[in-house]
């Protein structure tokens, strides 16, 4: 048999790798806390339990404030290409804990990106709120959820409402896909706060957990991204101090200035773990290839079909690494260039086509990855229990991912490389 | 609002429809239980659990004894094209169901023409013990279970053995994916029989549930099809009385004689379900397209991308109808001119060849016109218990499916085109 | 070596065939022209000249009256089905030739069909004109072109415009794609008739070719389908008589009433076209295959990747044939359903809906076929000279042709599916 | 309408930029000649002619020694990544001039390396040789030409033999698709050299134009590519004085050390020519959308079916990008680290199987963005003198190109992934 057991061994991989010193201590973590999550991934997945015992991991080695700057004591990944190769990894043991610790870290992010705006612009009392909010992520005590899916509306018009009352808000709704919310301390929905002429301001409200009016519902039973805790979440009559809504814009309904910022930060690490979930895949089919099957008992990996079908999934990957790489560097330089301001629409929207793009490309190519590491394998990855199993309902959940769906992603893409109002006609 | 309630309610559908009486009375009792069949389908899909009432209520109805002919009490469907028009029914209620009752009804068929053939070859001891099979069968008393799989080995090669003893064989060897087995009363697994020159003849065994050694695992815990019943089966020195091998063949390991045969009556019905995976996934898409969503409240159905999605669902249903249609006749008139004798290899192989074109397209068009039923319908599809998530799961059993994984399955089409021997280099 | 000299030799080859007795007559002929067809195909492609002798000869088989009724001296094919047989087997030779032709059989099948309707409503005036014209094309004395496409429109929406004159009209208009048009005697063009009210009617005018004012340019010059002398036509006060104004119908900018009709007869053939060349495309392949190339000198078809491309191969022409044999089936039922009354707007859809999904599938599987077949052939196929290089080229013309572009097709298909109006909106 | 007549002018559109200074200088002569041969690309596309006056402007410009050291006169370019890009700007204008520019320039190249190498091992007396060459090609006054391809074989073993004579070899054999060969003054022709144990070297040999036995057929007439001049080249008892034998191996039909070497700077920059016929496509698609049609006059651009086949097109592109960037870059570095020595076979190998993975998604790409703009565009698309009637012929040559046919690729690509001896079974 020509197939070594340990293939590839000397010759580079060509996988993601990060271009910072502290993206390579993140990096380095992520490795680390995958091996033990996939240990514990199929229970999880199977009860559909919330794995606490993965975030108090995370709290203690300092991951889950890897997002954060050193002075609030966190790792100070500031690069969101590097923060996708940390996704990238720890969505290799278990994908649901890593879409639910992205949840939080791109928050401590988008907080961050906050404070520098706040100090750039002079405002020492909204930096010190957000001092104090980084300090208590930074020193593990706080995990953050950032519901903003609603039923029947998108993204950039929430339906939650803030209603002004005095000395602050009252905030009413409910979130879908409440994803981290088992382990979250702080609560960030995004609402909508009435103006007078009737219309809507969009923002994001601070909501601790033990807030009146906030509930946690335990309603997450989906085909995959079990041990996510991706429940819904209802405010009822929740108030909010002034001081605690943050990112109040004029923008509602609308995909322009800030637009960008925001999902920018909280998606891209987002789609680079469904590059994790293709990647274990093939790390599956690659072990399969090792089994005799047939009246010769040929091995599989001798049979020059099955050889292009590892072709397939390894042509896969490098299109995704390709454009995760490619898309991190070139966000990397926007958020650089508008580290303290809002970018212009036209930059920002060119922005997020190119990221569409990506999603687009990289949620499909998992779905097909797993397809094909089930085909290599045989009969086997259809048990309930094999990790293929999982990462066939896991990598499903990608496509429904906001801000688009598919064929959404596809008008979006279209209006702006033709030079028109992107709004998605819905 | 543009969508009426009733999609396409006075336009012909052009769905698959029967072409004999009896397949008509047997379609007819198909679509009357499958609606049964789907309020139970999600409860035994999440638990795993065999529906044992579905199959008391086919024996009532006499839909077990559907390719019985009448003279034993049964229906008397000798369509291949009609049963697979019936399964086809059967599915878009319960697709676990419908491969548990095909496993049966294709093993009636299978012993109809054993009988067939027995009468014009003038053997009437053997005809005697397969009328009194029939009968049982007819009268609604015994369901049979044919396991064929094993671990690492193809159908050409069983290695569950029968070794001669005196008055007949005893059998060891474990079966995997026996399918509808918890209800099964006889159980035909293929077995290979020694020769005397070191070789083997391939044959088929009737062995009793309560044969000594016969073992029914508990222990199908599948990703789909979780209600098929696909347990192993072992088999540990069961004793065979001599008439009670069936179809003895000197073609161990070989594609050839007969293969076809028993391939298109148990494997045809069998993709035909998976078409209506596929049609049930679209009338869940056609549900969807009436809610609105987004901030203008535009119904689904009057966007033109989802315009689109349903008609790509729409165009892989008329392939898959149209190859299932076409198929079914072909192959009807193959079974009509080869009644009661072998047919020839090359003749065998063409006509499987193009069962296998079907098959590579009916269950791959089945997983995307799932897939983009998901789209369609958003992220309820992905909640665990929504149908759809079921029909994504249930649907990824076909390229599973014997005789042929999808690349084997190429390789094979390949070489009968290329009229070359078409064994499987495996 | 293992692959024989003349492939699957002793194996059916499903192919299409035809269902009526006056289908075989007309398949057979076709099959003998395309041999003959074939020997002067790449020069007329290379060169772009229209082959007349080709016409000559179906002229004298009486090919070219296939679709004429007997009395008149034709051959009385009055099956569609057939009719798309007969047409792909004319395309195995030469498809330029194939739907050059197929405009002028169509052509006698519409006005075999305007016939039927005039004796049915005892319209005897009609009738006399119809069977004047049905003579001399059983005569073999005249070929008629149908030319329906303008620039800017679409098939609903003629500019082409016939003026009510004194006993009579003008008409005035440019129409390209004017397939067959060197040969022709007789042009069919579709018109618009102003109405008092501001709007339009519908309906053909007939013009003979020495008519003042008709001119036929000579400006085909295309990627492919290089010697179907589709020229653009221009009508400069054409003067027609009030009795050579047919199929008058209140229906512009509309999909409804009657536009299945004329549709069908003279689509579904062309798309049967694409079939053949994806056939000869194929057949090309298997040649290939006995080639031996690289360093050990493996014959082509003796690798399985080879394989495996020729069974994609295999599988989309099942796919197609299936495909074209059903919709064939349904559509000669539905004309002899409505074989003297327009068929109701929602039944018309219904079929034109299946049509479209058959033609949106046959168009891209043929492009799909000659691309696999060159990969098969090698370098080779991608000299000028080599025939599988003029059918990438003519089969890149299906998506092109009437009445929708692929997206259109989508977005139609998809709104009769939702029971809608299926206007495209355009 | 809503489309402007500039798209996104003001936006960053993420197309492909150089990273050196000599790279910035390339790709902006390239821009400009890109423009000038465009005006000409119809006309030598349609006459198969030679471009002389293109090749006649790129001496004059400096950019045909673009690829040579600064001190021999050249631009200096040893990026691979830029000379991608480069490749990727002329390839808008005129593919057929692009792909045979890359042949003089790789090769100048290669021959650059060789340089670097025979001073790095004191070979004095190879370097003076090489010295002379590249001043020949620095000052313009020498053109070169490395045909590699046979009938029957593949690149790793020539046929073409040189036989060891008196003071150097006689060269005999056929080389195909020796593009740039009409404009040539120096040919490389790969050969093989007998060793004594019956075996071969491998090796490449230096032959003028004028030298006895050299023929230069006018034979090239094909699909596409057109005016690339890839005539057949024969070699009748040729003389090569000894030190005009270079890159002597010692791997006759291996893909092993020294195989990525040269074929990496050979192929990369031909990939990259195919992302710019893509992009040219892209081009005429957006053109395209300003155009009216149908009953409403509605601009295409404004019909969301068009914005998707917009995005598709620039969600490939995206890709191709990525791909042709990251594979740049990492040949770069793999270039740099083995300037003077061969390198190890496993890490030339996982290079290769990159390439062999950007190669299939790149040219696979191109014939699909280039068949979108095709539809966007409509059925004028179609005509013979549209450009992209020219890159739907062009782009088709993508996928013929060496190393390895597109099902050969993903054969090695899977064994090298496997760990597996890479070479293709053939």
């Amino acid at each position: 048999m020509s197939i070594p057991a340990e293939p590839v061994a000397n010759a580079p991989a060509f996988e993601l790798s990060p271009a910072t010193d502290a993206g390579h201590r993140a990096v380095t973590l992520a490795e680390k806390h995958a091996e033990q999550f996939l240990a514990r991934a199929e229970e999880h997945d199977r009860d559909g339990t919330f794995p606490h015992e993965n975030f108090a991991e995370m709290q203690r080695s300092g991951f889950m404030a890897c997002t954060v700057a050193a002075e609030f004591g966190g790792i100070g990944l500031d690069s969101l290409h590097d923060m996708m190769v940390a996704m990238n990894r720890l969505a290799r043991g278990d994908a649901s804990t890593a879409i639910a610790a992205n949840m939080h870290l791109a928050g401590a992010a988008v907080i961050g990106r906050l404070l520098r705006r706040a100090r750039a612009e002079g405002d020492a009392g909204a930096a010190a709120v957000i001092e104090d909010l980084l300090s208590r992520v930074g020193s593990g005590s706080t995990v953050m959820c950032y519901p903003t899916t609603e039923r029947g509306t998108d993204l950039t018009s929430p339906m939650t409402t803030a209603t002004p009352v005095d000395g602050g808000y009252l905030v009413n709704g409910r979130k879908i896909f409440g994803t981290i919310s088992p382990a979250a301390d702080l609560f960030f929905p995004s609402v909508r706060v009435p103006k007078d002429d009737g219309g809507y301001l969009t923002a994001t409200a601070a909501i601790p957990r033990e807030a009146d009016g906030l509930q946690v519902e335990d309603n997450w039973d989906a085909l995959g991204m079990r041990a996510s805790g991706s429940n819904d979440i209802t405010f009822t009559d929740c108030f909010v101090p002034k001081d605690m809504l943050f990112a109040v814009r004029d923008n509602y309904a609308r995909a322009g200035q800030g637009f960008a910022d925001f999902a920018l930060t909280a998606n891209l690490p987002l789609i680079s773990t469904f590059l994790g979930i293709a990647e274990a895949a093939r790390d599956h089919a690659l072990h399969a290839t090792t089994k005799r099957k047939g009246p010769k008992k040929k091995a599989l990996g001798d049979r020059i079909p099955i050889q292009q079908l590892v072709a397939e999934i390894e042509i896969d990957l490098a299109v995704c690494r390709a454009m995760v790489e490619r898309v991190g560097r070139i966000a990397d330089e926007f958020l650089k260039r508008y580290a303290t301001t809002d970018a212009p629409s036209a930059e920002g929207n060119a922005l997020m086509k190119e990221t569409q793009c990506m999603k687009y490309v990289v949620n499909r190519k998992a779905i097909e990855v797993v397809d094909r590491a089930m085909t290599v394998t045989g009969g086997g990855a259809y048990m309930g229990r094999h990790p293929l199993a999982r990462l066939y309902r896991d990598s499903r959940a990608g496509p429904f991912m906001q801000p688009y769906a598919p064929y959404e992603a596809l008008e979006y893409i279209g209006k702006v490389t033709l030079g028109m109002d992107p709004t998605v006609d819905r």
